[in-house]
Formats: structure tokens, sequence, C-alpha cells
């Protein structure tokens, strides 16, 4: 079921049997010179997307598109929230949803930059309850697509070389499978991107000149990245519903 | 051209064209027994996108999907941001877009509800270069989807009666076009809902039982939504095409 | 009842029966060449207090002099609060007067810019109850006093042309009728200033050079300014009276 | 010259002479059981518009009338920012003025509550520019009416016993002055009101039960406050140009 | 008992009988040529500390040791907090060590530059509770440590002249009895710095060109320090005693 | 050098060589029934002093005693900042060092529940910078003590069993070799303690009823401790130096 594309009675009915909801997160931000800006965001929303197709017991919230991109500004296209108006958002998402009923609080996220800043946003949102020694009314959880059991080993054997951090082959694949018509391809050079450290946009495009870290996106298929997709939908049901079946002590 | 589904060099090469950007922005909000959810970020999006594939020189940002809701937070399924949370979240966008070069922001939202606020936040926006009497990069525009020239007349002409002011049968109409396999029916009592004044979530749900105001939405069809959006997407192409053709004095 | 010039246990006796407040609010902001700088908060503060001497029984608070006003701060004189601090400071004027016992706190405005700040705000506070499910200790009203009932068709009555949006005719006369010291005359140029859009400061100053949009102030007088006191004063009085009789649903 | 009743043309000629500007600066809150709500930002300002008479050179801002005042909360009619409200507030006029050139702005307060936030003010304002190293364009003064040459003398004299320090005899006799047709009388029990810390609100009520601190309000006369009066306009109208005159490093 | 060094259980059991905290907080910023960066948030530890090793039934908190210091920030090695910044973190402060049952919290303080922003801070904690008419669970109290009973007339007949306020002899020598390794000098140039008034850093570094304000440290030796600590340790164990027993209205 | 037993002379003259510093930053958290509460701000300071005596060249600042610990406030003595007070404080402390000429932040971290709201704080800083496309002045690190080289290998030898996640042994040790005097011990039951996620303070408390997570703290001693502490502060000798030599792009 997702939430956008349901009335209110359908989700409010639901919500006597499930108390589960799935929020796909990410970033719209530059993904080199054949990447998709919307990568990061795409990624959880077509694996959410497909996990509701096969299990439409799952509640899908719609997409939280824009998350912590300060590092890829340099380059057009690129929109990013402070982790200060970042945290302000999820905590309204979260607080809306908990309002409804809604126990558990499942991010399923895009974006290896969003990481730090949705985890300190957990922290802020207990420390609401933690400061008074009350119980939260909800269970918060942040899940990346690419840690669900078996992605990364998946992704590792489709791409043992390359695969890199940003940009990576298998991120792309999932987007030319979700988007064959959006296909780009490019000459990279090098082959595999460099690595390093990552600090604030101007460093980040002297030492990424073309974006990607560490990767080579022309490995990916959209066949590769439909593999990743069946793979990670069916985790994504498996984990939902471990999560939703956790007793709080 | 969408941004979401360009790469990064794809907006920088057009950018030493363009220099404006369109941003879809609404609200995921109850919409009476029948309207999506997404009723509110979904229409402006789908005339954006309806637009963007008539005239590919224009630019469409990802859709800024969640705003200003706290009124129906007593209905299941709504998402809403604080006011403060929301300016935050907009200033950031337009700071991103402004800094890639973008000199005309243009908002066309799909929420009555979040005009204040989108307002309240340009003039924070301005407030800075005000307060140091300095010319900012941007021009903000904030325009309503049945605001759009022609739009309101058509739709007082399809629904004459019983249009209200939420969950329109206009809106309805529109996500019917372009969802066709999620038109959702229910027995409305009354036929047309009352109207009052919008205040906090229980006094709105206390005023409006099922969530409309005013409207009767049954009088929707796809075929209403199609030509709205028909007409909508070409007076957006030359709503755009004035805002970016003014002269800043 | 002025509050500012009544002692706590007079306002506390009063409590008993009235839990209307009117706040007077408005803004301080160049009114071309001879409006007066105090115009926006002298406007709703001389109409309250005149509605308050006819009708002892309203209660009305110091005024809120000081609003929304950054397209204005290329003229001297001028001082604005950023939004986001205007509705922090309107937020701790209605919890103040909440905790006292006010359930109805009525806001008489005098600035346009004002406006969607002011909204912003109620959904702010609004908002505090809403992700909670409770209901609001109190009821909050915008109302522009040119809003008031028959005063917009009075003063198009006594400037049919001329009238404008900004340093008009009518506002500069109602200062006229209570400053009568301080009336000013300048030689317009044009007669009746530009009109267009307000974004910031430097934009604002170009496109209204004197300050001035749309009017021709020199049609004010004092005998015109005492006859819009008196109609909205009435006005007030009976609007507040609604106000307080309204049944919360 | 009142800002508020000067045209922006007038203001803008006299910045050329004159770079100072007083803002009279106070708090509406309650003064025991004849004091005026009004009293700690009408002393204040009835000093400086009494000095702006005798001597017309003195800019003097609209009066700041809503300052910190948590601690009398618990008696109807006071109204309070938070200090982190009461911060921004400030900050804010201060932009704008600098903005417009005012180089010195010397605030005087009326209220003792006022002193601990507006001086954080000032180092939050300051701050802005140590953090940069570089010279703010405007130095910041804060003046309590009471603390001008000569004043504290001339209460004491007039109030050898029961003086108090809050719902003084001096502040009373100043309002009473300014405004003799709102003269209050009470059987005052005790005499003299007792002393102690100020904390929350209800500390405070259960500690001062009818608001006044130390202080016995019935020695105030009209008499006595014009003599405050005339003493205090004179000491600020000295105590500016000292401001005025002092060379920065 | 020094909470830092202390287990969690060992806190609890003294709980029981102990409901006050004592938070030594300070600075860290420049005390002129010779003195330690770290002089204002040492000297309270060292007197807190000095305190608890004879009465073994005090609980100190750890040392809050960066405040308000952005007018020395022309030194380098000074670290400042803004004072909203200040305000945030003690009210975290003041609610984790309020959550565990401390009921008094007494902040012993070593630097002047804290004071306005400490007692800002009390404020806007304690208008948490009376906005909405409730007692605070705990009750605030500030002590600069030259304050304690007997300590300014010790200052003051060691140092007769060139005590100053700012590098005094009197914190400097607290700084070395406790740390008679780091003992510096210099050729004072003046002997006794000049005084005057505090603004931002560029300002302040002008007027005091060696960080020292009206003092002559050189004066300043162990032995006094010792005598200065001994006093300040047995008022400092009177004053909590005083504090922890005065009964709330 | 220790920044707060210096003067502001010394740490000029050495900033004329040395452009990095190391902020050892923690957390005053409960550490099960035997470790001290300062443990995790105690254990990097230790080791960067313990550093700073072998390479005096190093510049150590004070040490940032409070963090993130909101999961540990069911327990008598900890004291938390909200992860968004705690980035506002980092952020000064970060604008205070870089403003004095410090290029190179290190923090060195005691406290894995830092993490994320560390790394949040370090992008909103160089959101900032990004925002702008300007360099910003510094560049941050962040090194948590037991991941210098070599440490965790060497907890691992000496704690192969039981070194859990919270109250290690290895910190236990740290602590125990510097505060001999206040080695504490228990009848831990059970032995090694439970592990499982971490959310808000009622949560971890009835996960982990004494506060530790998947540890035997009993394992520690002081010899353990010197020999982690030498390693760790030779380690980070070598660490800060590569760091220091590092060039920016």
């Amino acid at each position: 079921m997702l939430i956008h594309l349901s009335s209110w009675p359908e989700i409010d009915a639901r919500l006597k049997d499930t108390k589960t909801v799935i929020v796909p997160i990410g970033s719209n931000e530059q993904h080199g010179p054949t990447g998709l800006l919307g990568t990061d965001w795409m990624c959880p929303e077509i694996i959410a997307h497909a996990a509701e197709k096969t299990d439409d017991s799952l509640i899908v919230a719609p997409t939280f598109n824009i998350g912590m991109a300060q590092h890829h500004l340099a380059f057009a296209g690129t929109i990013s929230l402070r982790p200060s108006t970042f945290m302000a958002a999820i905590t309204d998402w979260v607080s809306s949803l908990s309002r409804h009923g809604f126990e558990r609080i499942y991010f399923l996220n895009g974006h290896g930059g969003n990481v730090a800043t949705i985890e300190a946003t957990f922290s802020e949102i207990y420390a609401e309850w933690s400061f008074v020694e009350e119980q939260p009314p909800m269970v918060l959880k942040l899940r990346n697509w690419w840690d669900l059991p078996g992605v990364t080993g998946l992704c590792n054997r489709l791409f043992p070389t390359g695969h890199g951090s940003h940009a990576t082959p298998s991120e792309i694949a999932v987007t030319q499978a979700a988007y064959p018509d959006r296909i780009k391809t490019a000459d990279y050079s090098p082959k595999i991107a460099p690595s390093g450290p990552i600090r604030d946009a101007l460093d980040y495009r002297a030492r990424f000149p073309d974006g990607r870290i560490g990767s080579d996106p022309a490995q990916a298929s959209p066949a590769k990245g439909q593999e990743i997709i069946d793979l990670a939908a069916a985790a994504l049901i498996r984990d939902v519903a471990e999560f939703s079946a956790e007793v709080r002590p």
C-alpha cells in the first residue's frame, strides 16, 4: 500500500493490523557523468515499491527525496539540506506518522551521506523522551538498501572490481532497470575513479573531478539492476517483518 | 528536462541557456473519502511533467512533496512539516539551486495551505539580502496551479457547483487522469461538504468529518482531469516564459 | 480596557466575563514622502483605541509595533523582524495571553506584508496541538483593518482612483486624523505611484523610488481619516462580538 | 525627532548629522495592585519623549514594549518573550537601524528583568563580528533610566524607605505624571512588600502575593513623578551626547 | 563526591540524601601575558574540588569549561560559545541533572562575562514552566566564586591596588597555587592595565593590548592563591548548605 | 602544549609553526556498576595528554566533556546534550579555533554515541562553505581513540572475550591507570553483559539493567590500561603528524 496513492480511510483501516511504515529516503545529487541525479532517492523507492507490489501488506510513505549532500554542491543539479534542516524535517515526518499510530518507522536509505544525520536525528527524537524518562511511542530503524541481507554480497559478485562508493555500478544498474530510457554513456577517464576523504564541495570536486568515487559505472546493466532489485525487495520484506515482530523490552 | 532523470553534465550544459527552474511543491494529506493522499504534490508534478514533455527546454526539479498540513493531522496518512521546518527546507532548496546558477526559481504549488508559509519563506530569504542592501542572486515566484491563466475558469465551467476548496473535483480529476487505476468511489454524505474556517487538526475533523471542504468530488472524471492538465501545462509554459523574460529593475 | 493602562487585578476581574483580547499589530516602515513611519502600527492602534473608548468591554493589548518589512529596508527608519523572529514573538504573545485565560486572540493588523507570516505563525502554534491531537486552549483570528466590514467600500468611495496598496490615502488619512500636527506634504511625482511585484529591498527601491505603490496620498485629509476611523471602530466592535460568540465545534 | 511620527526623507536627512538612535525598551507586566501593566515600557518612553521635546536633535525609535517577564506570568495582563525570542527581536532591530547608518544604538531600559538578556544579546551580536575579526558597524549601549546620572539619588531622597525593586514609588510616580487620569489606589498590605529572590512565575506569586517587591507605591504622586521625568530627561540628553561623542579605538 | 570519578550506583545512592549539585562553570580565554587560558574554568574547579575534599557530602559535576568569551577572540587560544549556544548547553545540563533528581543546581562561576547569559538561561528554563503555570522541578543558583562571602574582602586586602577586573592577581594566584609549575612572568607595561567598556573582539584588543583590564597580576603568588582557595572553599560549603536548606514557598 | 595551561602569547608564538590542534571529546555517562562516569571524556584526555608529554609540539585544547548520551539518561550522573545543542557547541569551538589560525582540527573522541552527531556537525560546518562554493579555512577530522592504528588489535589481545561495546574493559583499564585510587569493584551478573540495539533511555535500561553492553569490565587492570595508553599516545602522535602533513587538493 503506497500512502500517496491511497485515501485516508484506506490507511486508517490498514492501521488496525499494521503498525509499521517504510519511508524511502535518499538524496538528489550528482552521480558522475552518467548517473541520474535522482539515483539515491529513486533506488530505495524502486526497491520499496517492488516489495510492496509483491506484498501489499507493506505500507510505504512518499519518498523523502532531498537529503544531506553538501559535498556534491559543486556539481549542477545537486540539492542539499543542511543537517540541521534535515533533522527538523525527519522529526516532523516521524511526529506525523507516529500520531497516526505507526509504532515502527523504517527508513530505507539510499545515500551513505545521510547516515550520520539520520542517526543524529533518531537521538534527537529519542532525547525528548529520555529527558523525561518516558517511553517514546515509536521505534525508529535505519537500513541502507545495500545493507539488506544478501545485497552487498550480490553487488560484489556482479562487480568484483570498480564498485567504489559513489556512482557505483550497482546503484546505476538499479536505476537503469527502472528507467531504461534514461541510460546514459560516457568515456570514463580514468576507468575506475579515485578514492579519498569527503569534505566540502570544492575539496570534493578537486579530488573527484567527474563526481565518481572509486567506481566504474560502465559495468552497470538493466539486467544486473533487476537482479539487485529482486533480491533487495525480497530481503526488505523479511527485514520489515522482523522489525515489526520485535518485542520491546 | 527533469533534473532527477538527468546527469549533472546535462544540467550544467543546459544552464548556459536556461536560468529558470520549476519546483513542483505540494503536500501529502487527506483528500476526503476518495482522494489520494498525494493529490497536492502529484497535481503540480503531473502538470509540470506534462509541460516538460511538450517543451523540453523547461527544467523541472524533483517534487517537494511534504508541506504544511497540520490541520489534516487527524486523518491517517497526512504528513506535515511545521511552518518553521518548511521554511528551512525551502531555503536550502533555493540556496542549492541558486548556487548552480538558477536565477529564477518558480514554485508550482498544489496546496493552498502552503501559500502563507512559502511567502513567509520568500521574505525570510530576501531579508538576508535586504538587511545588507545587496541584490539577491535569484528571483522567487509562487504560482498555484489553479491560478495559472485560464485554469480556474475551466474548473468553474466543468464544476459549476460543489467545487469547494479541499478535495475539489478538479484536483481529484487531475489525479484520476494520471492514475486511472487508483480511482476510488464513495457515497458522499452530504453530497456537498460543509465549509468553514481552518484551524487545528481536531477542530478541522469536527467541522469536516470526512475531510472535504465544500466539495463534491463525485463529479471528477479522468477526461475532465486530462482537460485541466492540458490547459494548465500549456499555461505553465507561457507563465514560465514570461517569468524568465522579466527584466530586473 | 487598555491592558497597559490597567492594573493586573483589573484585568483579572475582567477575565471573568471576557475571554477575548484584541492585539493591534503592524509595522514601522516607510510610507512614501509624507506618510509617517509608524502608519501601519498606528492605524490599528487608533481604530482599536477608538473602539475601546466606545465600548469599554473590549480588552486591548499593547500594540505589536514591528512586523515584517524587509522590502522597505532601503528606506531610512524602517525596522523589520525576519519572519522567523516575528513568528517566535507572536507565539510568545499568544502563549502569554492564553495562559491568563484569553481564549480568543484577535489580531487587528495594519500591514499587508504581515499577513503571510502571521498566518504561518497561527499554523505553527496550532501544529503544537495538532501533532498531539489535543484541542488548543485558544482560537486565533487575523483581521486587516481595511477588511473590516464596510471599510474597503468607504475607502473606494473616498478615493476612487489612486488608492493603491502602499502609502494609501486611506491609511495616511487615518494618521492625519489622529496626529493632525504631523501632517506633511510633498509634490508627488508621478501623482499616482507605479505598481509591481514586491521582492527584496533594493528591487523595491528601484521599482518604487519614493516608496509609494499605486497611490496618491495627496487625497488624504483628517476629515476623511476620521470617517474611516469611526466606521472601522464600529465594525471592529461587531466583528469582535461575533468572534467571541462563535461556538467551537 | 520621533521616528514613527516622521517620514523616511526626514530620517534620511537627519542621518547626515546624527548617527545615534535611542530605543526605549521595557516590558508589559504586572506592577502590583495599582501600577499600570505598561509601566516598564512607558517610563523610558515618557522620559525619552520628554528629552526629545527639549532637544529635537535626538532621534527616538518606537518603543520596544514587550520584554523578559516570565516571572510575572502568574499575574493577568503580563506579556513576556522568552529570552531567546527577545534576543532575536533585538538583533533584528539593531540590524535594521544599523543598515540605515545608525552607528550608536542606545537602549533606554525600563525593566530590570531585561538587563541580562539585553546584555547577552549585545554579546550575540558582537560575536558575529568577533568570530571573523571584523569591526561591527555599530556600538550598543544599555542604560536603565534609573541609572541615568542623578536619578537614583533623587528617588532615594523622595522615597527614603519603601522604594523596593518592583512596583516602586518612583516608576509609579512617573506614570502618574504622564497618565494622571489612570491613577489607582489600594490598601496595601503589608504597607511595604516583602523581598526575596526571583525565579519562576509560581514561585514569584507565592513570595510576592500582590506583585510588589519591597515597595510602598502609596508614596507616589504626579508631582514627584514630574520631578523625576525632568531630571531624567535632562540627564538622558547629556548621556546620549557623551555616547555620541565617544571615540572608537 | 566528584561525579566524573564516581559510578552511577554511587550517585544513585547519594541522591537519597543530597538533592544539590555544584557545577563549576567558566571560560577558556586569554588572561594577559602570564595568565593561563584556562583560568576562568580552573578557578571554580579548584575551589569546588577543595571544598569537596573537605566535605565529601558535596556533589560536584564535571566542569563546564567553555563560556561566553567573544570579546577575547582576538587573542589566541580563546574558545567561545555564542550566547545562544551557551544557553542551549546549560539548559541540557540542567535537564540532565534535574532528571536524576537534583532539585538544586548551583553554578559556581569563574567568568564575569558569563553572568548575563547564565541569568538569561535561567529565565529561559523557568519560562518553560511559567508559561504553563507549573512549578519547575529544580531551583537554579548562580554564584561567582569572588562573591562567596568574605572572598572579595580578602582579595581587596591582598591586592589593595591593581586588582582590576580581568587577569586579576587573585585569579592568577588561585591558579598559581594549583599549578605551581605553570607560573609565568612578564614585564607588564603599563604596570596596571587600563580600564574601559567591553564590546567586540577588535575593540577589546585595541583598548587592552595585552589582554588585562585594570590589573597588575605581578602581585599574585601561590601562597596568596592558597589563602583565597581555603577561604572560598569554606564559604562555598556554607553557601551550598544554605541553598540546600532553603524552603520553597 | 596544553592550551588551558598556556598563556595567549605562548599559543600565538606556537601558531607560527603549528596549525593543528587536538580536541579531546567525549561524554559524561554511566559506565556500568564500576566504571567512572567521566570515562568517555577522560580516556581521550588521558591519551592526548600522554602524547603531549612525549611530544610537546602537539597543541591540545581543553576537553569537550559532555556529548550525546541521551540513551544513558536513566542512570544517575549522566549528562547529555541534545544532538542539536552538541552541533552548535562543536561549531563554536571550530569557529574559535579556526579564527586563531588553526587549519586542522583533530577531534580525539572517546564515545561511540558521539560519532554520528560529530560527523553531522562537520557537514553542517562544511555546508556553510559549500553553499557559497568557497574553501573552508579548516579541515576537520574525527578519530576515535580505539581506532588509532594498533589500538583495537591490542585491546582484542588483552580482552579476547567480553570486550563488548560499553563499559569495556579497555576503557575501564585506561581510567584505572590514570586514577588508580578510584578503582571500583562489583559482582557482575551476568559476567558478560547482554548486547542489543541502542534507542531511548528507558529502552536502554530495560535491555542493559546495570548499564554495560556486552562487556566484562572485571578484566581491566591499571597495567593493561597503561599499555593501551602508551600505544595509543604513540599512535596519536603519528596520526596527527600525517593529518598535518596532508596536502589539500
